[in-house]
């Protein structure tokens, strides 16, 4: 799921120029493997999702694999279609946000945000992660009992790499996503030449989750597979997003690329399903439909463990894209004034850290809710998927209708039965898995909506107090009073009063008194000291009733600017900073105390003063 | 363990004046009543300490509970008496700290201080939550499987009472202590009467730990059982620290009550140990030794679950009290330079809140670490106690020696008998229980006392660096030059302007375009604008050649002060406060970007102007 994720070339934070020349941009054959990465990957799930439902009703509803992957690949071809339309459509990119944001309007767009919001965060990294790491354990069974700690080495892994803001590149995605398609159609043409399984040594010793009593299989079983299979389909947007990372003509290459990831998806679930079909293949609980289908069709060898690894790899980089896809989301959204804008400042590391870190968290949560198994992650992850599919395709229907150029009741048809397809597949999943997570999703992607729009009207009451867009009024200068807060005599103290010296009219030094004989000693010290060194500033003594050092300077602050309107009342708090990193834990953090109080009780500037010792 | 715990009166950051009256002080039984908190509660935890060494050797080993107590309370004597002596000879209070850092010298009084400190963090509120559980846990044997649990909660509260900031008075403990102490000497005095258990409900269907064939009783077993038991033994000395809070004349009666508490704890240990013999107790999994003894003196009723919980009220009372120590005594290590200044802040509730946040980390990981089990945590504890005690008494040594007032070698003789009994002790157990987590306080010993030296020496080359103790150079006027980062037209811009022409000779308005055509647009339509505007302040415009906001604008601020040396530079931050807290959320964090990249990269001032929306 990567509605924005793979603009080529795209880095965390932005920090590349974007007058990247033509020839770095992508034809159809590069952009078609450096974008569909989340679609090829998805293949190591989807089959197993529809297995898994059919499973459920017995051999017989296994017998159902291949007419529902057929229907998956039939709504494929539709979606195809549809994003191949989006393509010419909207050649500047942005996908379903873009989309709906255009068509349906504002708040539709909002719902398509939310929906690849709570896809990023939620589930792709966590259904890629699980789904890797299944495959990595049906290599090594050894490991099945670890699956949720190897789950989260990988995700500390993935933030880890992140966090360090590597420069993404689609093109790092070309090699392994090549690999990995080579070897499936590898798997799927030796297998075709083959009447029974090589081996089956992987499943062996496994649980089978097959349903005993062969039940009847109904329509609603169906329709539930057909829902979880569709799972699969996630990323076939991926190439509508990126449409200016294309060579000219954009439009052109851009659409050939999508037809052909149409193509290759669709060739193999329909030539995995075919093999699970002749193999009689039985779901186990710890192997991948994947993994036994290697086995079966290429033997316990070096082959099948070349295909676990590929996997594994290739699901990794997918949820690594999360990382990537998030951060541009949020930065639309930002710009439209529905997120807080410090998602759209550019090449702030600390914040994009705060966002991988934030994915991170939330992911590892989800993680240890399904206790690593992908199953339970999928039919929520879909949900998502299919509302942003059928936003993304009404909003074609719309625009079509809004342009009526050449043919569009063809167009706008097509974008329409796809819209009802996927709308289908995202009430049936909902419903079908209401309890089993499903409710999550019903109540977040609301609240989500809800959020942005709260947002949007913050940001309008505060441009209006702020006046913005009207010529605020001329600046004027004031009398300047410096007030210093001082407790020894140092080189900081005299460098303190030289700066405020330069900044006010004029200055003065206090310095608080603790109710306790002890401080009061040391005040009185202080005071004489003072008046040796004489600097010719006033030192005010403040004694107040209880201990404290940020209230008695805010409320002294306080008063001298009530009594003296027209001055502008500044604070210089300063404070010493050592050399090294651990030392600054040996400051008495006063500065900071002062700074606070003085923020929270007064409208007085603050000015920090800091000496590099 | 408490050494500083319980002044009383005294506050947590010491919010209290210092004057009261001489009628709130403590006389000898309010006194005891009043510190004897943790002595007491250790009775919960001490026998069972013995006991289950002597476990080992079978019933013939638990035929020594009673001769392995008796050798306890005689070294409970002696400390007794030793403390009467530092209670004459340290009538300031200040406890092993006060002592060891006036005459074995600094380095003997921070070994004794990390001893404190490690048992405050490690282990004084692990040990009385998993005893306080435990007591519970015996009366409602249901809740046995969850006990880490139900520590981490007990945890969580004392934690949440603490970050409210209770008023802690040593008052309030006179009440749970007595009833404590009153329902001991209950059970033991009717225990006495009887000849055999009355009921052993609460230990039926709960595994022995009693070894089935009995080995020889060795020496070692009993050296073990003896340091083990010694744990009994803590808080001791907290009266020895308290003595200014205690009536005068406050030597004799803070002495009256030293000597009662022993008598008092003397008579439970002894008492509980004659009952264990009388009634053949048998130590099982699961049940504590204490509500074993309450069953079989007073049976299964009503007074066995009033034990309980008042077991588990003081043991829960007594972890309070580390969270009320251990800031005390930071504050002492402050004062002598050898913990962080921001430790001696008075009245800082911020400060107060990091170390009780600290403390129940450190203590949650320990519950964990140990699994809710009292008996795993005791041995380390007892560590630290012993090695308190053994400085402590070394230190009387050295002080009788240098007085040499009448009866010195008595005295001293004393004294010398008791470090030689509890320092033996301390290595008996640090060797025995070294493997199950002994290392552990012998590795943070040394490290402890290290890092107090090393965080000396730093204060003092800070110190030296800063020339305190000198004059510094009188302060001087410089011409003053503010700069202000701007973005858009705006009441903050107008403010901001203002409070910088109040506070410069001269005033740069300073914006930041990022290298993409967008931005481009965004700059010059904002530099029309301010031409438009007209506010008599020049516009500097940056152009970097990457994306970024801090970073140039420091850069710009390193050449300005480069290329005026004689200028104080000073970068003025304006930024907007909306009214709601989750707005602030919504604040763009250019500010805090620049401020950070000024901070790191100059020496400039830095002031913060806030706007009130």
């Amino acid at each position: 799921m990567s509605v924005l994720t793979t603009e080529p070339d795209a880095v965390p934070g932005g920090e590349e120029p974007p007058d990247t020349g033509e020839r770095h941009r992508l034809t159809a054959v590069t952009g078609l493997a450096a974008l569909s990465l989340d679609a090829m990957a998805s293949v190591a799930y989807g089959p197993e999702a529809i297995v898994l439902v059919l499973a459920g009703a017995g051999a017989r509803g296994l017998g159902f694999t291949l007419p529902v992957t057929l229907a998956i690949a039939a709504l494929l071809a539709v979606l195809v279609a549809s994003y191949r339309q989006v393509i010419a459509a909207f050649p500047d990119g942005g996908g379903a946000y873009a989309v709906a944001r255009a068509h349906p309007g504002a708040r539709t767009g909002l719902v398509a945000a939310a929906s690849l919001v709570l896809d990023y965060v939620l589930n792709n990294v966590a259904v890629a992660v699980t789904a890797g790491v299944a495959a990595l354990t049906s290599a090594f069974p050894g490991l099945y009992g670890d699956r949720l700690w190897l789950c989260l080495a990988v995700l500390a892994l993935i933030t880890g790499v992140n966090l360090r803001g590597i420069v993404e590149s689609a093109r790092a995605f070309i090699v392994p996503t090549a690999v990995f398609v080579g070897a499936i159609f590898v798997l799927i043409a030796v297998g075709l030449f083959r009447d029974h399984p090589v081996s089956t040594a992987s499943a062996a010793g496994h649980a089978s989750v097959v349903a005993d009593n062969a039940t009847t299989v109904g329509t609603l079983l169906l329709l539930k597979a057909f829902a979880s299979g569709c799972a699969a389909l996630t990323g076939v947007e991926a190439i509508a997003n990126a449409v200016p990372s294309f060579r000219v003509p954009r439009t052109r290459r851009a659409q050939r690329a999508e037809i052909a990831l149409g193509a290759v998806l669709g060739l193999m679930l329909i030539g995995l399903s075919v093999l699970i079909g002749r193999f009689h293949l039985q779901p186990v609980a710890g192997v991948t439909v994947l993994a036994q289908l290697a086995d079966a069709a290429l033997g316990h060898n070096a082959a099948f463990y070349v295909i676990q690894f590929a996997t594994m790899i290739l699901l990794a980089l997918s949820a690594n894209t999360s990382f990537g896809g998030l951060p541009v989301l949020l930065k639309l959204l930002a710009r439209d004034d529905h997120a807080p804008h410090v998602f759209a400042l550019k090449a702030d590391r600390q914040v994009h850290r705060h966002g991988v870190l934030a994915l991170a968290v939330v992911s590892a949560a989800l993680l240890v809710f399904s206790g690593g198994d992908t199953n339970t992650l999928v039919p929520m992850f879909a949900i998502g998927v299919f509302v942003g599919f059928t936003i993304a395709q009404i909003g074609m229907v719309r625009h079509w209708r809004a342009e009526r150029g050449r043919g569009w009741r063809g167009k706008a048809l097509l974008n329409g039965g796809g819209a009802l397809l996927t709308g289908v597949a995202a009430v049936v999943v909902t419903a079908s898995k209401f309890t089993e997570g499903a409710w999550l999703i019903v109540l977040a992607l609301p609240a989500l909506v809800a959020a942005f729009e709260a947002v949007r009207r913050a940001y309008g009451r505060i441009d209006e107090r702020l006046g913005l867009g009207l010529l605020p009024r001329a600046p004027h200068r004031e009398r300047s009073l410096v007030i210093v807060p001082v407790s020894a005599l140092s080189r900081l103290t005299s460098e303190a009063l030289s700066a405020a010296a330069s900044l006010g009219d004029e200055v003065r030094a206090v310095s608080v008194c603790a109710p306790d004989p002890e401080d009061r000693v040391r005040a009185r010290a202080f005071a004489r000291s003072w008046r040796d060194w004489d600097p010719g500033v006033e030192l005010v003594r403040l004694t107040p009733e209880r201990h404290g050092l940020g209230r008695p300077i805010a409320a002294y602050v306080r008063t001298v600017a009530a009594a003296e309107p027209g001055t502008r009342v500044t604070v210089l708090i300063p404070e010493a900073e050592p050399e090294r990193l651990w030392q600054r834990l040996l400051q008495n953090q006063r500065g900071a105390i002062v700074a606070h109080a003085v923020r929270r009780e007064t409208d007085a500037v603050i000015c920090r003063l800091r000496l590099r010792l």
